[in-house]
């Protein structure tokens, strides 16, 4: 990289600089201490947008299914993987997801949120009567890099997504541990 | 860190030689004060919190119109201006956008969002019930310098405020890029 | 930028390094102290995220009373007390809050958002058709060290927890001040 270049250029400048050609230099002190510690701002940039689909009604089926949001808006640091549906976390830290669910035109709605293998929330509403119905709910999550986090429709659940973008996944990091 | 710890070493390579190459120079006695600029860690204080109004149901119109949230709770930074109802990113980087929105008392609610010209969600939801309708959403947006975001009554909606603060538009900003 | 003007700053040395040639350079004393202080980017790790509980509906009683939400899944910085309720700020600076709450199987649905003794925020809906209900809101807060918020279950309203964690409780702290 051109940072990692730059590092070399001055190793070499202070090599040069530390036996530099002087003749008859009958001393040189220098005292020279530097102790930067900043781990803790080097926070990494993670944050994901994305938006279901534009195909109308998902579901329902009859077995749960991975909803894979293909609508990618943002994803600063490709935690998200489309092609999956998993967000992953890159580093250990809290991470804030949240997510909207709209039901429309097709029986009820649900959304489970999945960590790793295992379902930390479900939600489901009643849909029936022709008009979009929505849900909202929102994590924050202490994960250890490698953990994911997906977004399952249940079996004999429905979720809606078009042009509009009302059925929505999202998260961000906050903080490394 | 990687960058400044770089920078001090530049301005130490400097300051060699800005005092070598000197004849007969029988003393250099240097005194160093670095103003270091952490550029990439100075994230400026982006945050924002309101809600709609005082005045009970807004629309619905027949046209759309822009909401202005009159209520400001929290605005640092002073990216929302509440006469325009205009969120402006004063740099660029990831912003977090949430706003909830509550129907009561009069007919469908509606609220879009708009980057800039363009409308980039749009929800709605039945309400003729008398009792109060929600709905939330999210949105992790990439944005430069000047971008705005605003929220928009769709012409035939309305939207409900009270002393409650049930209709809700607040975000801040995640990190620069 | 700061790199590219590095990059200028290390060929400018090169350039010095590769002409240079000291005589009689007698003594060079250097001495170089740094002292960094980067207390604004500091800031403490605080976020929080629980679930009401496993029991089943709350309420109604025929008083207001506090939601102790009693799983917690993440309490950075503790700030979050599940035997109160109570969230409080550990330091002076801006927070993100945000709740769902579900209605099931008990009248209609409330939940209250109070800073300190002062009720900042009133949501609530109907619930009588045996379904789940939901409503979501964020509140972005100024927040002084000592300031707590908790959220409220109003007289004759009830919320519903079980183990799908759909009436959860998060926030966290964006930046100090």
């Amino acid at each position: 990289s051109l940072l990692s270049s730059s590092e070399s250029r001055i190793d070499q400048l202070e090599t040069e600089n530390a036996g530099e050609g002087c003749i008859y230099s009958s001393r040189y002190t220098h005292t020279h201490t530097h102790t930067h510690t900043h781990t803790a701002y080097l926070k990494p940039k993670v944050a994901f947008y994305t938006a279901l689909t534009d195909a109308g009604t998902l579901g329902p089926y009859n077995t749960d299914i991975t909803l894979k949001y293909s609508k990618v808006f943002t994803n600063i640091g490709n935690a998200y993987n489309p092609s999956t549906g998993f967000f992953t976390a890159p580093v250990k830290g809290v991470y804030n997801l949240q997510f909207t669910a709209c039901g429309y035109l097709a029986g009820d709605t649900g959304v489970d949120v999945y960590k790793n293998n295992q379902r930390i929330m479900a939600n489901w509403e009643r849909n029936d009567n022709g008009v979009p119905e929505y849900f909202t709910n929102s994590l924050v999550l202490e994960l250890t890099a490698g953990d994911e986090i997906h977004l399952v429709l249940p079996s004999g659940r429905s979720v809606y997504g078009d042009s509009n973008n009302r059925s929505t996944f999202s998260g961000s990091l906050l903080f490394t541990l």
